[in-house]
């Protein structure tokens, strides 16, 4: 009989939960780095409506052979109720990406995209300690930057939002990982900013906007774009123009997916401190 | 980054659930098979331990993008519970192997042991109707296999077990699947038989013992074992050595699991009838 090289019985579980589930990655960009590091474990689409949520998460992680769920759209808040130890990321976004078994079998939950974002600026050599940074959205994505960059000791950190509460809160949660850094809340100018970054989903799929009012930018700014599709949004390619160093949504995905592989495979140690 | 081509976003899930769940293989031929025949679906090994079934399975199949799921030790009696609608199999047997979403949601359950050992005849050429059967075991996979023998209008059937009550329970069911068939609970007399099926484990691994007393078998006939491992069981080399047919445990497993796959992707009509 033919056989099919890619699962077993052996086979270790993970998930990506969501509703709706047939428009994410994960499955096949984790199944391959399990594959590529050598280790029996694949990553499944696991579609879960709202209603079941609280009944059917909870006996998913039962489930002996699973290892590890990923959460996306609507369930990142929702999720942190499931973990037993939060991250650091986590305890001040007030939200997970990633719910982890670590060797004890408790489950410890963290969020990533903040992480990710960090990481594809070190994987370029540039630093935010001691920079002005701007940062535009303040919801899921944009907080989940903002606590990580904060982590970075940046100098000053320029948040802006269209609901102004929502701005407010993220400079509250900014000040408390490090008083030190000079946070408000304001329009996005970027005359004295050092790095630009766009959490915002203006410039995503058909739109083909700006989330800043310049028609120009300097060419000593760092523009990053969290969005994905398409990969060279408005404000990128304004900024290519401009002669500005550009950051890509996909490198921010890049350095995530790398930072959850290893959370799911080798929990560091200290993540599960309470 | 690189992905993985076996699991995406819109892959439907299947899985088998058991306890322990390493020695498995379902996964490698379930899934190859999905995907010979261009289905993105895949099959998991899931790790359910019994304390957390009557939680954890219910729960399973209220993910949206779960289509099915196989049961083996020790859960084939205990999933019967599972399913709004058993098939004519499960019905008599009291245990399913595969649990199914039809096409308005609702799960259907069948066992499929004795369906592959009927299937795995068929595909030799050799009919049960009007033949004379001995049939050595009235557990759980000699019930499933005498029950769906019964449904191929055989002369007689002689059934043994250790366990008397076992067999006299099984002699009824069988019974009641065709009332016309000579039913007999007697030690495994071959003098006058045409067909011997074994669905014990003697002859199992190490065990190089043989489940009847006969030291020579006539070359008329057709000797099965339910066997899988070792492939020729101290019967299937008697009967060989002496000239006799022989049917062997791999057949019957892939006639049962071409017979899942069909069931699972495409529920036939009147399978559903409660």
């Amino acid at each position: 009989m033919e056989e099919a090289d890619f699962v077993s019985g052996g086979t270790r579980l993970f998930g990506i939960v969501g509703d709706p589930i047939e428009q994410v990655r994960s499955p096949e960009v984790f199944s391959a780095a399990f594959r590529r590091l050598g280790r029996d474990a694949i990553l499944v689409p696991i579609h879960v409506r709202p209603d079941d949520f609280d009944v059917c998460v909870p006996s998913l992680l039962k489930v002996q052979n699973l290892d590890g769920l990923v959460f996306t759209i609507p369930y990142k808040a929702r999720a942190c109720g499931l973990a037993t130890t939060l991250g650091a990321q986590a305890r001040v976004v007030g939200a997970i990406n990633a719910l982890g078994r670590d060797r004890a079998g408790r489950w410890r939950g963290e969020i990533f995209d903040g992480i990710g974002c960090v990481e594809a600026f070190r994987r370029r050599g540039i630093t935010f300690a001691d920079r002005r940074v701007v940062l535009i959205g303040a919801g899921g994505a944009g907080s989940a930057i903002g606590v990580a960059v904060a982590a970075e000791r940046p100098r000053a950190i320029r948040l802006f939002d269209r609901d102004q509460a929502r701005a407010e809160g993220l400079a509250k949660r900014i000040a408390e990982v490090d008083p030190r850094i000079e946070v408000a809340v304001a329009p996005p100018a970027i005359d004295d900013a050092d790095i630009l970054l766009n959490a915002t989903p203006v410039g995503m799929l058909s739109d083909s906007g700006i989330p800043v009012a310049a028609r120009h930018l300097p060419d000593r700014l760092v523009v990053f774009d969290a969005i994905v599709k398409p990969e060279r949004t408005g404000l990128l390619a304004l900024a290519q123009t401009c002669g500005c160093t550009t950051v890509f949504g996909r490198e921010m995905m890049a350095g995530q997916i790398e930072k959850m592989v290893e959370f799911f495979l080798e929990p560091p140690a200290g993540i599960n401190a309470a």
